[in-house]
């Protein structure tokens, strides 16, 4: 039995990234020398994105390769052409996520993407490093939707200016 | 010299509270025993909100005075009546606080008097305490805005499942 893991980092007003997808407010922050991304990236089978969230990694990367080591998934209804390093997904997220529960899979990105997840609940634990910046205005990780969960605080851990929490699904 | 501090609990996701303005997923978290409250109440001198957060946080109280140690300042342009426990504020709260420099004042609750506030870069101080509970939908303590602004991480305090951030304005 595989989980769905959401990692990545917000601004302390809760966006992904400023208004044209930029992340330099992150790059500029001070993330110390000590990081959990490591471990994490271990741990994962699969990583999950939009079409969006793909396109700016690519650009982030110059074209290389996204996670050689790992399965990777593009949700899009437009795309046509295949991709060179990750398979295109058509279906729904939710379904997608459904079919694939033997998978560690990271979702990554939040926005459209993850509305439709948290609304059927299917996040089992967060990874959230928060930035010490307040941007006014991006793409929020958490866009509005009707979900409503307790999570538990699991643990947390300061790395230079980000502070990271990290929650797993609440018992009931 | 005093300063503007922010003191608040928000939800993972941003929110002070749901869209009936209800705080029951807050007194529903497990907020351990220790808390940072007193300390930080002690060091302010008034306390600055608008009207809805009065009228909410009386209903709280059933009535009793807010905060009787502290001067209480509510931002409202319709009141009319005077309050037994506050002082009205019709202007602005940019001019308010400006107007206020040698108070430590305690900015309850965001969204609509936050904005104007961050956008004029007056708070100096934020304790922010974060529920482990995912809202979908209520009241955002950062509306969006033309602020954009780097803090820094003070230092962060655990109680029970709530996760304290104190940050204080980045050194320039």
């Amino acid at each position: 039995m595989g989980k769905v893991v959401f990692y990545g980092a917000i601004s302390l007003d809760g966006y992904l990234a400023d208004q044209e997808d930029d992340l330099a407010w992150l790059f500029e922050t001070d993330t110390g020398v000590q990081t959990t991304y490591e471990a994490f990236f271990e741990t994962i089978d699969a990583t999950f994105m939009g079409r969006k969230t793909y396109q700016e990694a690519k650009k982030l990367l110059s074209g290389a390769f996204l996670y050689p080591e790992k399965e990777n998934y593009v949700c899009s209804t437009t795309l046509i052409e295949p991709l060179p390093d990750a398979t295109i997904i058509k279906e729904d997220p939710v379904t997608f996520l459904r079919a694939h529960q033997d998978q560690n899979i990271w979702v990554v990105g939040g926005g459209q993407l993850l509305q439709p997840i948290l609304e059927a609940d299917l996040i089992d634990e967060w990874y959230i490093q928060i930035a010490p910046v307040l941007l006014g205005a991006g793409k929020r990780l958490f866009k509005e939707g009707s979900y409503l969960s307790r999570l538990q605080l699991a643990d947390t851990t300061q790395m230079g200016q980000l502070m990271e929490l990290h929650y797993i699904r609440a018992a009931n």
